[in-house]
Protein backbone atom coordinates (compact mmCIF):
# COMPACT_ATOMS: atom_id res chain seq x y z
CA UNK A 1 0.00 0.00 0.00
CA UNK A 2 1.19 3.31 -0.76
CA UNK A 3 0.50 6.94 0.61
CA UNK A 4 1.13 10.14 -1.00
CA UNK A 5 1.20 13.45 0.71
CA UNK A 6 -0.23 15.70 -1.41
CA UNK A 7 0.41 19.23 0.88
CA UNK A 8 0.92 23.22 0.58
CA UNK A 9 4.14 25.03 1.73
CA UNK A 10 4.15 28.26 3.22
CA UNK A 11 7.13 30.16 4.62
CA UNK A 12 7.59 28.62 8.26
CA UNK A 13 9.94 25.90 7.71
CA UNK A 14 9.05 24.04 10.68
CA UNK A 15 5.16 24.34 10.01
CA UNK A 16 5.90 22.27 6.95
CA UNK A 17 7.54 19.80 8.40
CA UNK A 18 5.20 18.91 11.12
CA UNK A 19 2.35 18.93 8.46
CA UNK A 20 4.61 16.33 6.36
CA UNK A 21 4.93 14.32 9.66
CA UNK A 22 1.07 14.58 10.04
CA UNK A 23 0.78 13.23 6.79
CA UNK A 24 2.93 10.23 6.94
CA UNK A 25 0.98 9.32 10.19
CA UNK A 26 -2.29 9.93 8.45
CA UNK A 27 -1.21 7.75 5.29
CA UNK A 28 0.06 5.04 7.66
CA UNK A 29 -3.39 4.96 10.03
CA UNK A 30 -4.45 4.35 6.42
CA UNK A 31 -2.40 1.50 5.75
CA UNK A 32 0.55 2.73 3.91
CA UNK A 33 3.75 0.88 4.01
CA UNK A 34 5.13 3.56 1.72
CA UNK A 35 4.67 6.97 1.90
CA UNK A 36 6.22 9.80 0.08
CA UNK A 37 6.77 13.31 0.25
CA UNK A 38 6.99 16.02 -2.25
CA UNK A 39 10.01 17.20 -3.07
CA UNK A 40 11.37 20.31 -1.33
CA UNK A 41 8.70 19.97 0.86
CA UNK A 42 10.35 21.78 3.98
CA UNK A 43 9.80 25.14 2.25
CA UNK A 44 8.40 27.49 -0.05
CA UNK A 45 9.89 26.27 -4.17
CA UNK A 46 12.34 29.30 -3.18
CA UNK A 47 13.95 28.10 -6.94
CA UNK A 48 11.20 30.77 -8.08
CA UNK A 49 14.55 33.53 -7.56
CA UNK A 50 18.09 33.30 -7.80
CA UNK A 51 19.24 34.55 -4.33
CA UNK A 52 21.75 33.32 -2.45
CA UNK A 53 20.39 33.89 1.19
CA UNK A 54 18.09 30.51 0.33
CA UNK A 55 21.21 28.23 0.51
CA UNK A 56 20.71 29.25 4.32
CA UNK A 57 17.63 26.80 4.11
CA UNK A 58 19.98 23.63 3.17
CA UNK A 59 20.35 21.15 5.33
CA UNK A 60 23.16 18.50 5.66
CA UNK A 61 21.88 14.61 5.51
CA UNK A 62 21.87 13.24 7.83
CA UNK A 63 20.03 16.65 9.81
CA UNK A 64 17.57 17.83 11.48
CA UNK A 65 14.90 16.65 8.33
CA UNK A 66 16.04 12.99 7.79
CA UNK A 67 16.15 12.64 11.67
CA UNK A 68 12.39 13.75 11.78
CA UNK A 69 11.86 11.66 8.75
CA UNK A 70 13.96 8.46 10.14
CA UNK A 71 11.86 9.00 13.93
CA UNK A 72 8.35 9.30 11.86
CA UNK A 73 9.31 5.71 9.47
CA UNK A 74 10.32 3.78 12.41
CA UNK A 75 7.41 5.45 14.79
CA UNK A 76 4.96 4.01 12.18
CA UNK A 77 6.71 0.85 10.57
CA UNK A 78 6.59 2.35 7.07
CA UNK A 79 8.85 3.61 4.02
CA UNK A 80 9.56 6.97 3.88
CA UNK A 81 10.95 8.67 0.74
CA UNK A 82 11.62 12.39 1.71
CA UNK A 83 13.07 15.03 -0.13
CA UNK A 84 15.43 17.42 1.19
CA UNK A 85 18.08 20.27 -0.06
CA UNK A 86 20.94 19.20 0.76
CA UNK A 87 23.99 20.85 1.88
CA UNK A 88 26.91 18.78 0.69
CA UNK A 89 29.87 21.02 1.02
CA UNK A 90 30.03 24.63 1.15
CA UNK A 91 29.07 25.52 -2.28
CA UNK A 92 27.68 22.43 -3.31
CA UNK A 93 24.04 21.61 -2.69
CA UNK A 94 21.73 19.30 -4.20
CA UNK A 95 18.30 18.94 -4.81
CA UNK A 96 18.22 15.25 -3.28
CA UNK A 97 15.36 12.24 -2.26
CA UNK A 98 16.29 10.46 0.72
CA UNK A 99 15.18 6.90 1.71
CA UNK A 100 14.31 5.74 5.00
CA UNK A 101 13.47 2.19 6.01
CA UNK A 102 10.82 0.87 7.71
CA UNK A 103 12.62 0.79 10.85
CA UNK A 104 13.83 4.49 10.30
CA UNK A 105 17.64 3.49 8.51
CA UNK A 106 18.79 5.88 6.28
CA UNK A 107 18.95 3.62 2.89
CA UNK A 108 20.47 6.02 0.97
CA UNK A 109 20.37 9.42 -0.84
CA UNK A 110 19.22 9.93 -5.15
CA UNK A 111 20.51 13.13 -5.72
CA UNK A 112 18.31 14.64 -9.02
CA UNK A 113 20.13 13.85 -11.52
CA UNK A 114 17.81 15.93 -14.31
CA UNK A 115 18.05 19.50 -13.44
CA UNK A 116 15.78 22.22 -14.92
CA UNK A 117 16.30 25.82 -15.86
CA UNK A 118 13.85 27.79 -16.70
CA UNK A 119 11.03 31.22 -15.86
CA UNK A 120 10.74 30.84 -12.17
CA UNK A 121 12.07 27.22 -11.90
CA UNK A 122 15.90 28.85 -11.57
CA UNK A 123 17.40 24.94 -10.44
CA UNK A 124 20.71 25.37 -12.15
CA UNK A 125 21.22 28.10 -9.50
CA UNK A 126 21.04 26.29 -6.50
CA UNK A 127 21.59 22.06 -7.14
CA UNK A 128 24.64 20.92 -8.76
CA UNK A 129 24.01 17.48 -10.91
CA UNK A 130 23.38 14.37 -9.03
CA UNK A 131 26.10 12.54 -9.46
CA UNK A 132 24.44 8.85 -7.49
CA UNK A 133 23.28 7.33 -10.83
CA UNK A 134 19.29 5.93 -11.01
CA UNK A 135 19.77 4.79 -7.67
CA UNK A 136 17.38 1.39 -6.72
CA UNK A 137 16.86 0.82 -2.67
CA UNK A 138 15.61 -2.36 -1.46
CA UNK A 139 13.04 -1.68 1.50
CA UNK A 140 10.96 -3.66 3.88
CA UNK A 141 7.89 -3.01 1.16
CA UNK A 142 9.65 -3.84 -2.27
CA UNK A 143 12.39 -2.66 -4.35
CA UNK A 144 11.98 1.31 -4.93
CA UNK A 145 13.56 4.19 -6.83
CA UNK A 146 13.01 7.71 -6.02
CA UNK A 147 13.24 10.19 -9.18
CA UNK A 148 12.71 14.07 -8.38
CA UNK A 149 10.26 15.84 -10.59
CA UNK A 150 11.98 17.08 -14.09
CA UNK A 151 13.25 13.53 -13.88
CA UNK A 152 9.87 12.71 -14.97
CA UNK A 153 10.25 13.89 -18.29
CA UNK A 154 13.43 11.23 -19.49
CA UNK A 155 12.39 8.22 -20.18
CA UNK A 156 16.12 7.04 -19.85
CA UNK A 157 15.95 7.70 -15.64
CA UNK A 158 12.47 5.75 -15.30
CA UNK A 159 14.24 2.41 -17.65
CA UNK A 160 17.80 2.92 -15.97
CA UNK A 161 15.69 2.49 -12.55
CA UNK A 162 13.95 -0.13 -14.20
CA UNK A 163 16.64 -2.23 -15.53
CA UNK A 164 18.40 -1.86 -11.55
CA UNK A 165 15.28 -3.78 -10.33
CA UNK A 166 12.72 -1.39 -9.59
CA UNK A 167 9.17 -2.18 -8.57
CA UNK A 168 7.71 1.35 -7.85
CA UNK A 169 9.22 4.62 -9.28
CA UNK A 170 8.50 7.56 -6.94
CA UNK A 171 8.83 11.27 -8.05
CA UNK A 172 8.49 13.83 -5.48
CA UNK A 173 7.53 16.93 -7.58
CA UNK A 174 7.23 20.73 -7.21
CA UNK A 175 5.38 21.61 -10.93
CA UNK A 176 2.57 23.82 -11.56
CA UNK A 177 1.28 26.48 -13.94
CA UNK A 178 2.51 30.21 -14.54
CA UNK A 179 -0.74 31.76 -13.92
CA UNK A 180 -1.00 33.95 -17.01
CA UNK A 181 -0.55 30.64 -19.13
CA UNK A 182 -3.16 29.04 -17.15
CA UNK A 183 -5.94 29.40 -19.08
CA UNK A 184 -4.42 28.64 -22.57
CA UNK A 185 -2.18 26.07 -21.95
CA UNK A 186 -2.56 24.57 -18.49
CA UNK A 187 -4.33 21.46 -19.46
CA UNK A 188 -2.08 20.75 -21.93
CA UNK A 189 0.72 20.67 -19.76
CA UNK A 190 -1.34 18.54 -16.75
CA UNK A 191 -2.57 15.94 -19.47
CA UNK A 192 1.89 15.84 -20.59
CA UNK A 193 2.58 14.84 -17.62
CA UNK A 194 0.21 12.44 -16.92
CA UNK A 195 1.09 10.93 -19.91
CA UNK A 196 4.76 10.96 -19.97
CA UNK A 197 4.79 9.50 -16.24
CA UNK A 198 2.26 6.70 -17.10
CA UNK A 199 4.20 5.87 -20.54
CA UNK A 200 7.27 5.11 -17.63
CA UNK A 201 4.51 2.33 -15.84
CA UNK A 202 4.06 1.13 -19.73
CA UNK A 203 7.38 0.63 -21.28
CA UNK A 204 8.79 -0.80 -18.09
CA UNK A 205 5.95 -2.51 -16.32
CA UNK A 206 6.41 -0.92 -13.02
CA UNK A 207 4.26 1.22 -10.83
CA UNK A 208 5.08 4.72 -11.10
CA UNK A 209 3.64 7.27 -8.80
CA UNK A 210 3.68 11.59 -8.64
CA UNK A 211 3.62 13.50 -5.67
CA UNK A 212 2.92 16.85 -5.88
CA UNK A 213 2.49 20.27 -4.12
CA UNK A 214 -0.45 22.38 -4.15
CA UNK A 215 -1.16 25.94 -3.73
CA UNK A 216 -0.54 29.22 -4.99
CA UNK A 217 2.97 30.56 -4.07
CA UNK A 218 3.69 34.35 -4.06
CA UNK A 219 6.63 36.00 -4.45
CA UNK A 220 8.76 36.29 -1.13
CA UNK A 221 8.68 39.85 -0.10
CA UNK A 222 11.89 41.27 -1.34
CA UNK A 223 12.86 39.47 -3.65
CA UNK A 224 15.70 40.95 -5.01
CA UNK A 225 15.40 39.27 -8.83
CA UNK A 226 11.75 39.65 -8.89
CA UNK A 227 10.24 40.72 -12.46
CA UNK A 228 7.60 43.32 -12.53
CA UNK A 229 5.22 41.12 -13.80
CA UNK A 230 6.01 38.16 -11.44
CA UNK A 231 2.92 36.58 -10.14
CA UNK A 232 4.28 33.49 -8.61
CA UNK A 233 3.39 29.40 -9.21
CA UNK A 234 0.17 27.52 -9.25
CA UNK A 235 1.43 24.32 -8.08
CA UNK A 236 -1.34 22.06 -10.01
CA UNK A 237 -1.19 18.92 -7.24
CA UNK A 238 -3.14 16.05 -9.03
CA UNK A 239 -0.55 13.25 -7.22
CA UNK A 240 -1.24 10.24 -9.13
CA UNK A 241 -0.42 6.38 -9.07
CA UNK A 242 -0.07 4.74 -11.84
CA UNK A 243 -0.33 0.34 -12.52
CA UNK A 244 2.28 -1.34 -14.81
CA UNK A 245 -0.29 -0.62 -17.30
CA UNK A 246 -0.19 2.86 -17.09
CA UNK A 247 -3.48 2.66 -15.70
CA UNK A 248 -4.24 5.61 -13.18
CA UNK A 249 -5.26 3.68 -10.04
CA UNK A 250 -5.53 6.69 -7.70
CA UNK A 251 -5.49 10.48 -8.19
CA UNK A 252 -5.82 13.25 -6.50
CA UNK A 253 -7.08 16.87 -7.16
CA UNK A 254 -5.79 20.65 -6.67
CA UNK A 255 -6.20 20.17 -2.51
CA UNK A 256 -4.43 18.99 -0.37
CA UNK A 257 -4.96 15.78 -0.24
CA UNK A 258 -3.65 12.02 1.29
CA UNK A 259 -3.36 9.79 -1.39
CA UNK A 260 -3.82 5.68 -0.84
CA UNK A 261 -3.54 3.21 -2.88
CA UNK A 262 -2.88 -0.52 -3.22
CA UNK A 263 0.28 -1.53 -4.93
CA UNK A 264 0.06 -5.55 -5.98
CA UNK A 265 3.55 -5.90 -6.90
CA UNK A 266 2.76 -9.39 -8.31
CA UNK A 267 1.15 -7.67 -11.28
CA UNK A 268 4.62 -6.49 -12.27
CA UNK A 269 5.52 -10.18 -13.15
CA UNK A 270 2.01 -11.14 -15.20
CA UNK A 271 2.49 -7.49 -17.01
CA UNK A 272 5.89 -8.13 -18.14
CA UNK A 273 4.58 -11.70 -18.75
CA UNK A 274 2.21 -10.38 -21.30
CA UNK A 275 3.70 -7.30 -22.66
CA UNK A 276 7.82 -8.81 -22.74
CA UNK A 277 9.40 -5.22 -23.63
CA UNK A 278 12.41 -5.82 -21.87
CA UNK A 279 12.98 -9.65 -23.54
CA UNK A 280 12.95 -7.34 -26.85
CA UNK A 281 15.16 -4.38 -26.05
CA UNK A 282 17.78 -3.79 -28.74
CA UNK A 283 20.51 -3.27 -26.73
CA UNK A 284 23.31 -3.71 -29.23
CA UNK A 285 21.47 -0.69 -31.00
CA UNK A 286 21.50 1.61 -27.85
CA UNK A 287 24.91 2.93 -27.81
CA UNK A 288 23.49 6.49 -29.35
CA UNK A 289 21.60 7.00 -26.48
CA UNK A 290 24.58 8.15 -24.20
CA UNK A 291 24.95 10.62 -27.28
CA UNK A 292 23.69 14.72 -27.08
CA UNK A 293 22.68 14.80 -31.04
CA UNK A 294 23.12 12.42 -34.03
CA UNK A 295 24.39 14.07 -36.64
CA UNK B 1 0.03 17.64 -43.99
CA UNK B 2 -0.28 14.05 -42.83
CA UNK B 3 -2.26 11.81 -44.29
CA UNK B 4 -2.24 7.96 -42.61
CA UNK B 5 -4.69 5.61 -44.87
CA UNK B 6 -6.52 3.11 -41.65
CA UNK B 7 -7.25 0.22 -44.24
CA UNK B 8 -8.45 -3.60 -43.43
CA UNK B 9 -6.80 -6.49 -45.38
CA UNK B 10 -7.87 -9.50 -47.17
CA UNK B 11 -6.65 -12.52 -48.60
CA UNK B 12 -6.21 -10.71 -51.82
CA UNK B 13 -2.66 -9.60 -52.08
CA UNK B 14 -3.71 -7.02 -55.25
CA UNK B 15 -7.05 -5.87 -53.63
CA UNK B 16 -4.69 -4.82 -50.90
CA UNK B 17 -2.73 -3.04 -52.77
CA UNK B 18 -5.30 -1.23 -55.00
CA UNK B 19 -6.89 -0.22 -51.68
CA UNK B 20 -3.67 1.32 -50.46
CA UNK B 21 -3.12 2.80 -53.70
CA UNK B 22 -6.84 4.73 -54.15
CA UNK B 23 -6.22 5.36 -50.17
CA UNK B 24 -2.93 7.19 -50.78
CA UNK B 25 -4.65 9.18 -53.81
CA UNK B 26 -7.61 10.01 -51.24
CA UNK B 27 -4.93 11.60 -49.09
CA UNK B 28 -3.22 13.17 -51.71
CA UNK B 29 -6.42 14.80 -52.68
CA UNK B 30 -7.36 16.27 -49.26
CA UNK B 31 -3.94 17.87 -49.24
CA UNK B 32 -1.45 15.20 -47.24
CA UNK B 33 2.41 15.78 -48.14
CA UNK B 34 2.77 12.79 -46.47
CA UNK B 35 1.41 9.39 -46.76
CA UNK B 36 1.87 6.58 -44.37
CA UNK B 37 0.52 3.32 -44.98
CA UNK B 38 -0.25 0.33 -42.41
CA UNK B 39 1.97 -2.48 -41.87
CA UNK B 40 2.52 -5.28 -44.38
CA UNK B 41 -0.76 -3.88 -45.85
CA UNK B 42 -0.74 -6.14 -49.09
CA UNK B 43 -1.45 -8.75 -47.35
CA UNK B 44 -3.46 -10.25 -44.16
CA UNK B 45 -1.80 -10.73 -40.78
CA UNK B 46 -0.05 -14.34 -41.54
CA UNK B 47 2.04 -13.81 -38.62
CA UNK B 48 -1.65 -15.89 -36.40
CA UNK B 49 0.24 -18.73 -37.06
CA UNK B 50 4.00 -20.39 -38.24
CA UNK B 51 3.83 -21.11 -41.78
CA UNK B 52 6.62 -21.40 -44.09
CA UNK B 53 4.32 -20.96 -47.07
CA UNK B 54 4.08 -17.46 -46.05
CA UNK B 55 7.38 -16.91 -47.33
CA UNK B 56 6.05 -16.88 -50.86
CA UNK B 57 4.45 -13.60 -50.33
CA UNK B 58 7.90 -11.97 -49.44
CA UNK B 59 9.38 -9.62 -52.01
CA UNK B 60 12.71 -7.74 -52.92
CA UNK B 61 13.17 -4.25 -52.48
CA UNK B 62 13.03 -2.88 -55.32
CA UNK B 63 10.08 -4.85 -56.57
CA UNK B 64 6.44 -4.71 -57.40
CA UNK B 65 5.24 -2.82 -53.85
CA UNK B 66 7.80 -0.25 -53.96
CA UNK B 67 7.49 0.06 -57.60
CA UNK B 68 3.92 0.38 -57.68
CA UNK B 69 4.02 2.70 -54.72
CA UNK B 70 7.24 5.10 -56.12
CA UNK B 71 4.84 5.78 -59.47
CA UNK B 72 2.30 6.86 -57.15
CA UNK B 73 4.45 9.38 -55.37
CA UNK B 74 5.47 11.06 -58.25
CA UNK B 75 2.20 11.13 -59.85
CA UNK B 76 0.86 12.34 -56.34
CA UNK B 77 4.26 14.74 -55.51
CA UNK B 78 3.72 13.19 -51.73
CA UNK B 79 6.19 10.98 -49.97
CA UNK B 80 5.06 7.59 -48.99
CA UNK B 81 5.57 5.37 -46.16
CA UNK B 82 5.07 1.76 -47.19
CA UNK B 83 5.56 -1.41 -45.56
CA UNK B 84 6.45 -4.44 -46.97
CA UNK B 85 7.61 -7.83 -46.17
CA UNK B 86 11.10 -7.88 -47.65
CA UNK B 87 13.19 -10.88 -49.17
CA UNK B 88 16.72 -9.47 -48.64
CA UNK B 89 17.73 -13.19 -49.39
CA UNK B 90 16.83 -16.70 -49.28
CA UNK B 91 15.94 -17.28 -45.56
CA UNK B 92 16.59 -14.00 -44.77
CA UNK B 93 12.84 -11.81 -44.68
CA UNK B 94 12.40 -8.88 -42.67
CA UNK B 95 9.35 -6.51 -41.63
CA UNK B 96 10.60 -3.59 -43.49
CA UNK B 97 9.61 0.06 -44.05
CA UNK B 98 10.03 2.08 -47.08
CA UNK B 99 10.51 5.57 -47.67
CA UNK B 100 9.87 7.20 -50.82
CA UNK B 101 10.19 10.78 -51.65
CA UNK B 102 7.67 13.19 -53.88
CA UNK B 103 9.36 12.14 -57.03
CA UNK B 104 9.13 8.60 -56.52
CA UNK B 105 12.88 8.35 -55.46
CA UNK B 106 13.27 5.21 -52.65
CA UNK B 107 14.94 6.92 -50.26
CA UNK B 108 15.35 4.21 -48.27
CA UNK B 109 14.53 1.59 -45.86
CA UNK B 110 14.00 0.77 -42.26
CA UNK B 111 14.16 -2.84 -41.00
CA UNK B 112 12.04 -3.21 -37.88
CA UNK B 113 14.43 -3.13 -34.92
CA UNK B 114 12.00 -4.90 -32.40
CA UNK B 115 10.33 -8.05 -33.17
CA UNK B 116 7.46 -9.19 -30.68
CA UNK B 117 6.86 -12.57 -30.48
CA UNK B 118 3.73 -13.79 -28.82
CA UNK B 119 0.77 -15.19 -29.42
CA UNK B 120 -0.38 -14.95 -32.49
CA UNK B 121 1.87 -12.49 -33.37
CA UNK B 122 4.31 -14.83 -34.16
CA UNK B 123 6.71 -12.80 -36.01
CA UNK B 124 10.37 -13.88 -34.76
CA UNK B 125 9.19 -16.45 -36.76
CA UNK B 126 8.72 -14.25 -40.03
CA UNK B 127 11.09 -11.41 -39.68
CA UNK B 128 14.99 -10.97 -38.68
CA UNK B 129 15.71 -8.10 -36.25
CA UNK B 130 16.70 -5.64 -38.53
CA UNK B 131 19.97 -4.22 -38.52
CA UNK B 132 19.68 -0.57 -40.24
CA UNK B 133 19.26 1.11 -37.02
CA UNK B 134 17.09 4.18 -36.13
CA UNK B 135 16.89 5.91 -39.50
CA UNK B 136 16.08 9.45 -40.37
CA UNK B 137 14.72 10.41 -43.84
CA UNK B 138 15.21 13.95 -45.38
CA UNK B 139 12.10 14.51 -47.32
CA UNK B 140 11.21 16.99 -49.41
CA UNK B 141 8.40 17.85 -46.62
CA UNK B 142 10.38 17.20 -43.89
CA UNK B 143 12.42 14.62 -41.85
CA UNK B 144 10.97 11.39 -40.88
CA UNK B 145 11.84 8.10 -39.15
CA UNK B 146 9.38 5.48 -39.73
CA UNK B 147 9.34 2.97 -36.74
CA UNK B 148 7.50 -0.42 -37.03
CA UNK B 149 4.40 -1.08 -34.34
CA UNK B 150 6.24 -3.25 -31.72
CA UNK B 151 9.20 -0.59 -32.08
CA UNK B 152 6.07 1.74 -30.51
CA UNK B 153 6.50 0.62 -27.17
CA UNK B 154 10.62 1.37 -26.96
CA UNK B 155 11.33 4.67 -26.03
CA UNK B 156 15.04 4.03 -26.80
CA UNK B 157 13.27 3.73 -30.55
CA UNK B 158 12.03 6.94 -30.30
CA UNK B 159 14.71 9.17 -28.88
CA UNK B 160 16.82 7.63 -31.12
CA UNK B 161 15.04 8.92 -34.27
CA UNK B 162 14.52 12.41 -32.81
CA UNK B 163 18.47 12.49 -31.76
CA UNK B 164 18.93 12.10 -35.55
CA UNK B 165 16.77 14.63 -36.49
CA UNK B 166 13.42 13.45 -37.19
CA UNK B 167 10.36 15.67 -37.22
CA UNK B 168 7.72 13.10 -37.59
CA UNK B 169 7.84 9.49 -36.03
CA UNK B 170 5.33 7.18 -38.52
CA UNK B 171 4.36 4.00 -36.81
CA UNK B 172 3.35 1.52 -39.56
CA UNK B 173 1.24 -1.05 -37.18
CA UNK B 174 -0.89 -4.01 -37.05
CA UNK B 175 -2.11 -4.43 -33.62
CA UNK B 176 -5.57 -5.93 -32.35
CA UNK B 177 -7.20 -7.65 -29.61
CA UNK B 178 -7.57 -10.92 -28.88
CA UNK B 179 -11.41 -11.40 -29.37
CA UNK B 180 -11.28 -13.35 -26.02
CA UNK B 181 -10.07 -10.83 -23.73
CA UNK B 182 -11.23 -7.64 -25.41
CA UNK B 183 -13.88 -7.13 -22.86
CA UNK B 184 -11.93 -7.32 -19.94
CA UNK B 185 -8.85 -5.78 -21.13
CA UNK B 186 -9.70 -4.27 -24.40
CA UNK B 187 -10.18 -0.58 -23.29
CA UNK B 188 -6.52 -0.66 -21.46
CA UNK B 189 -4.93 -2.11 -24.28
CA UNK B 190 -6.10 0.85 -26.10
CA UNK B 191 -5.19 3.39 -23.85
CA UNK B 192 -1.73 2.20 -23.32
CA UNK B 193 -1.09 1.71 -26.88
CA UNK B 194 -1.53 5.83 -27.12
CA UNK B 195 -0.20 6.88 -24.07
CA UNK B 196 2.97 4.98 -24.47
CA UNK B 197 3.69 6.95 -28.04
CA UNK B 198 2.18 10.24 -27.17
CA UNK B 199 4.66 10.34 -24.46
CA UNK B 200 7.57 9.91 -27.70
CA UNK B 201 6.20 12.97 -28.89
CA UNK B 202 5.92 14.90 -25.68
CA UNK B 203 9.35 13.35 -24.41
CA UNK B 204 11.09 13.87 -27.93
CA UNK B 205 9.07 17.63 -28.78
CA UNK B 206 7.95 15.32 -32.19
CA UNK B 207 5.01 14.57 -34.34
CA UNK B 208 4.04 11.03 -33.70
CA UNK B 209 1.57 9.14 -35.59
CA UNK B 210 0.61 5.90 -35.52
CA UNK B 211 -1.23 3.65 -38.77
CA UNK B 212 -2.73 0.67 -37.75
CA UNK B 213 -4.94 -1.60 -39.73
CA UNK B 214 -8.64 -2.58 -39.10
CA UNK B 215 -10.73 -5.39 -38.79
CA UNK B 216 -11.37 -8.96 -37.72
CA UNK B 217 -9.20 -11.37 -39.53
CA UNK B 218 -10.14 -15.05 -38.99
CA UNK B 219 -7.48 -18.21 -39.47
CA UNK B 220 -6.69 -18.75 -42.74
CA UNK B 221 -8.34 -22.23 -44.21
CA UNK B 222 -6.38 -25.08 -43.08
CA UNK B 223 -3.84 -23.54 -41.36
CA UNK B 224 -1.37 -26.21 -40.09
CA UNK B 225 -0.55 -24.43 -36.63
CA UNK B 226 -4.19 -23.12 -36.04
CA UNK B 227 -5.26 -23.59 -32.42
CA UNK B 228 -8.71 -25.29 -31.67
CA UNK B 229 -9.42 -21.79 -29.72
CA UNK B 230 -8.35 -19.95 -32.04
CA UNK B 231 -10.65 -16.57 -32.66
CA UNK B 232 -8.43 -14.50 -35.36
CA UNK B 233 -7.18 -11.17 -33.99
CA UNK B 234 -9.74 -7.90 -34.61
CA UNK B 235 -7.52 -5.11 -35.36
CA UNK B 236 -8.33 -2.29 -34.13
CA UNK B 237 -7.79 1.05 -35.79
CA UNK B 238 -7.41 3.89 -33.86
CA UNK B 239 -4.68 5.94 -36.25
CA UNK B 240 -4.15 8.93 -34.42
CA UNK B 241 -1.78 11.81 -35.02
CA UNK B 242 0.14 13.54 -31.75
CA UNK B 243 1.55 16.82 -31.95
CA UNK B 244 4.87 17.66 -29.76
CA UNK B 245 2.77 18.33 -26.73
CA UNK B 246 1.53 14.93 -26.52
CA UNK B 247 -1.97 16.29 -27.70
CA UNK B 248 -3.97 14.06 -30.01
CA UNK B 249 -4.83 16.20 -33.25
CA UNK B 250 -6.53 13.51 -35.37
CA UNK B 251 -8.06 10.37 -34.04
CA UNK B 252 -10.26 7.58 -36.14
CA UNK B 253 -12.25 4.93 -35.19
CA UNK B 254 -12.40 1.29 -35.59
CA UNK B 255 -13.44 1.74 -39.17
CA UNK B 256 -11.55 1.58 -42.80
CA UNK B 257 -10.49 5.71 -42.91
CA UNK B 258 -8.16 8.56 -44.41
CA UNK B 259 -6.77 10.23 -41.41
CA UNK B 260 -5.24 13.74 -42.69
CA UNK B 261 -3.79 16.03 -40.03
CA UNK B 262 -2.24 19.47 -40.11
CA UNK B 263 1.66 19.41 -39.12
CA UNK B 264 3.00 22.65 -38.11
CA UNK B 265 6.87 21.71 -38.07
CA UNK B 266 7.52 24.79 -36.06
CA UNK B 267 5.73 23.80 -33.09
CA UNK B 268 9.08 21.31 -32.83
CA UNK B 269 10.84 24.41 -32.19
CA UNK B 270 8.56 26.38 -29.98
CA UNK B 271 7.58 23.24 -28.32
CA UNK B 272 11.34 22.03 -26.81
CA UNK B 273 12.11 25.89 -26.20
CA UNK B 274 9.50 25.70 -23.28
CA UNK B 275 10.66 22.47 -22.36
CA UNK B 276 14.10 21.57 -23.34
CA UNK B 277 14.64 18.10 -22.26
CA UNK B 278 17.80 17.75 -24.82
CA UNK B 279 18.98 20.29 -23.02
CA UNK B 280 19.23 18.16 -19.83
CA UNK B 281 19.70 15.01 -20.79
CA UNK B 282 22.25 13.33 -18.82
CA UNK B 283 24.83 11.71 -21.64
CA UNK B 284 27.24 10.85 -18.89
CA UNK B 285 24.81 8.73 -17.21
CA UNK B 286 23.02 6.39 -19.88
CA UNK B 287 25.85 4.28 -21.00
CA UNK B 288 23.48 1.41 -18.78
CA UNK B 289 21.08 1.61 -21.09
CA UNK B 290 23.09 -0.88 -23.77
CA UNK B 291 22.77 -3.38 -20.89
CA UNK B 292 19.70 -5.95 -20.79
CA UNK B 293 20.24 -6.20 -16.95
CA UNK B 294 21.81 -4.04 -14.35
CA UNK B 295 22.62 -6.40 -11.62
Amino acid sequence: MLGLVQMSCDADPSRNSAKALRGVARAAGLGAQIVCLPELFRTRYFCQEQNADHFDLAEPIPGPTTQALSAAARQHSVVIVGSVFERRAAGLYHNTAVMLDADGTILGVYRKMHVPDDPLYYEKFYFAPGDSGFRVFKTRFGRVAALVCWDQWFPEAARLAALGGAEILLFPTAIGWHPGEKEECGQRQLEAWRIAQRAHAISNGVFVAAVNRTGLELPLAGSPSRPADYEGLEFWGRSFVADPLGGLVANAGGAEDVLIAECDLAEIERTRRDWPFLRDRRVDAYDSLAKRSIE
